[in-house]
């Protein structure tokens, strides 16, 4: 057998996936280590992913792939939609999911909701690379409250599309009142004619339960519905993301109109280009089944997480 | 925050990813727990795989996906060559990737080169979900030694197809040997004239090193080279798999034609269907940039995994 | 810095010690793993403590020194005691303290009462290091059922000597109601007028919040009461014991006079010796402080463990 | 079974013990994370421990216990010594040995010969309370270099007392040279004709082997060499120390004579006490075989731990 390499250092991030197992990473620096009212906040350098953003003992993104994540959150919705000027953005607290949304120069407004005023002021100083600058672009409103009440108490039509990256529907966070048949509700009825939407699912891995539980859910208010998966080394997984939308479907938009769509608004993009939906809206066998047995979530019953 | 849940068992299986991560499951069962000869090998039942077959600490395959690995190894080649009569599988002790081989009923003979002996005699006796009794199929013939010797003194133009289900080239391991240019133009060598061959081709995520040394390397062997990868929860990573060809090219192959073959050749498949493929070969840009950047192994100068 | 060592398998069992820390063995090989009516059992090879009985995820003994708990739980009062005949063990499934008590030529019966029927025929298989025939000398008594109620039950003043060999009083725990208050006056009643307890204390290390109301509860009953505690590696802590006496005093024997017993008795013993209670019963400061904070245990209002 | 707790942050301090065994600790705050140019550096806030200094991977002493460690190294050679004037610590870089140096108003000086400059600004900073200012006595003199080559340079003669508070001699560190042979006898000739040494002297526990050897080895030198031990939560073991002395015996000091010193010289203490020899000094009989059995460590052929 080979030499063992000995780890970088003797701290490690644990990182709990299922009651039932885990991802170890050593940590070689950490930048910041806290609470704010809302959850246990961590930026770790860690050596297979670089600087990261724990919440909660959650790997939200790190420097390897937060590009990867948040293009395949963004990218295809905002280029289905023909004209995206008005957006809302709900969670992201990293501000890269706004980065993405303002590369489009179609945006005329983005609004940012977030419940955790404090996890923004650290990201604004901690992870410059992630947000670039998002937070001081004109065109950005920045609300701090929670998402539902914001989605609740607007304005009926008023945005061409919303995008949800939100914290996991975990066992007692208030994220789970974020992924019901009320909340798409209320999201379908803020958004325009031809409004579209998305959020990050979960993972169709492990249970997959609360990812089919979003797309089922969503398909019970959105005439499109389509999922989508890619494999996210920071999450250690296959992730997905559910669509709805009300009149575009990406299905239907051709791989040179989305190019000349991404170079008419010159959107600068690393990872996502129009081939890759081939990939990515390719579902094997096992997860489609897996969606078929999906169960709605409601308000009086909601989907979660165990952990 | 939500009730933490408990793990079903004190006992944990842990497994070294790269030398800053790992990946911890709580072990419910113990089939086996041995060493051979050549390797440790575990059975374990893990509540998150199933039972799981592990070889010097790495898990080969799981009964939660191993027909999603196998089959995504396998298949591809196997239809799209026209006619495959004469397979060589070389490792693949859990007997599954000569199930697959044998769902053609094209196959004359199977011949499965590994190198350890006691190794088949425990998957024979606890792996029965995985090789299906295989091993007693009449095409098949068993020869316990060096794949890399065998392949040497094979006479030129034996087989139709080869597959290469080995362990991983980690430092010190004799596999090291089965993954270099003087190797694969010995592989070429005992093809028949539009012969196929196909390798697990480890993880494109981390370094991804090795994965992109397999595809330079069978590069400069075959005319006809492709990588493709998938997700594998079990190995908790993209997993990459290159395939060389001196005839056929699976991008060729119409996805009509590809399920004429199955269904004439009465090939049953739980994950495989054609049009998976186009998930599988498009491979993302850092991918493809990964892949340019590969170095050529060599008998002489190896690359391997440093853990 | 040295070259680090690789450990023998990749298969750990981890011992949740308090909510904040853990203690991880490699293990090397699995003798039994399963559950009884009652609790987990695991029985393991552990390359630092040799063959291991874990219960419930806790390291119950080990070969490498459950010599050194089992006398020094046992030794002390049998050796106080100038004549101890009739003996009761409540708990102790792996049959060694039973071991300890029929040393002493002066013993004519030893009943043992444990909850758990499965798991005395797992030890009696798998430990015979262990209990070393134990089960079998004819001055044993079986009883299987709860101790509690056995106690309740038994004829008042009936034995000269009781041990209790208990898992610890976890949350939630049956084993909580064995150290209140009212256990031990029951326990008291069933001793003769100059009879004498000792119970395994837990740890005095952590919040040793056990440990001292142990001792404060004990003291509530017996005019005669000792803690003493010794490292015990196999539970990773400075361990205590608490006796409670009717009338005699370990501190009262003379090194001679507990010398001349343990040959006229022909104890044959492998770690204790009278000079080790100077060790033993010597205690910290540290430790007398705890002592002096316990809170009494009762049915109403027990003290247990968090874990 | 209870309820599991839920450990207070996701980020974990693993301490390698042993190649087969580590103690995992949940980690709440890092008060500093890196290197200096001869180790790594870590301060901790783990909730088993308190703040908690870590260097390469070790414990070296936590605001929970160092109070035990420290007195328990420095109080019986000090108060065994009649009149210690002159001192000199080798190691010992968070302060606490030099503290407890200085509560004997006897000393006219202490000298401290640490290797790292840099560990030393760095306790300065954050140990505060593990130092409390010793640095700054006017009897300190501090010298940054290597203690054996200061211990070979020095006058002979020149000290009452010789402290070795050092990092384990592990297999590569450079601290492997500071237990041997010839290092004691250069200790010797820098010791007054009645003057006294002390070394902490590794664990007894898992091989124990360091610590038979450094009792060996003194014993080579020294005409009084005496061992004790005690168990240290922070090291999460018994410990061991190890003193040689010239004349004086600290078990022919009775408990009242240095009670009497205590007193006379203004010792203010927290864990050290007359009575508590009778625990230090009482050794098992398994750690009086492995002391037995201890080889002799010198220059050419040292003894070291594996990792």
């Amino acid at each position: 057998m080979g030499q063992p390499v000995k780890p970088s250092s003797s701290n490690w991030f644990i990182e709990q996936q299922t009651p039932n197992s885990a991802h170890m990473y050593c940590i070689s620096s950490v930048y910041y280590l806290g609470k704010t009212k809302f959850q246990d906040v961590a930026i770790l350098e860690l050596p297979d992913l670089g600087k990261t953003l724990v919440l909660d003992g959650k790997v939200q993104s790190s420097i390897r792939d937060e590009y990867i994540y948040h293009e395949t959150l963004v990218q295809p919705i905002m280029l289905t939609h023909p004209n995206p000027r008005s957006v809302l953005v709900i969670g992201g607290g990293e501000g890269a999911t706004l980065r993405e949304v303002l590369k489009h120069n179609t945006v005329e407004e983005a609004v940012m909701v977030d419940l955790d005023e404090e996890l923004i002021e650290i990201t604004k100083k901690y992870l410059p690379e992630f947000h670039q600058g998002s937070f001081d672009d004109k065109r950005v409103r920045l609300v701090f409250g929670d998402g539902r009440k914001f989605v609740e108490e607007c304005t009926p039509g008023r945005f061409d599309v919303v995008i949800c990256d939100l914290t996991d529907p975990a066992a007692g966070s208030p994220a789970i009142m974020l992924y019901t048949l009320e909340f798409y509700r209320m999201v379908y009825g803020i958004l325009k004619e031809d409004g579209i939407m998305v959020t990050q699912a979960e993972s169709p891995s492990h249970t997959g339960r609360s990812f089919a539980s979003i797309y089922k859910t969503i398909g019970e208010v959105f005439p499109i519905t389509r999922a989508y998966t890619l494999y996210i080394q920071s999450f250690d997984a296959e992730w997905g993301f559910v669509l709805g939308s009300k009149r575009f479907d990406p299905l239907d938009l051709t791989e040179e109109e989305e190019a000349r769509r991404i170079e008419a608004r010159r959107v600068n993009l690393r990872f996502y280009e129009p081939r890759i939906k081939r990939r990515l809206f390719t579902l094997p066998r096992n997860i489609l089944e897996l969606m078929d047995r999906g169960v709605v979530s409601t308000d009086s019953n909601p989907v979660y997480e165990p952990v």
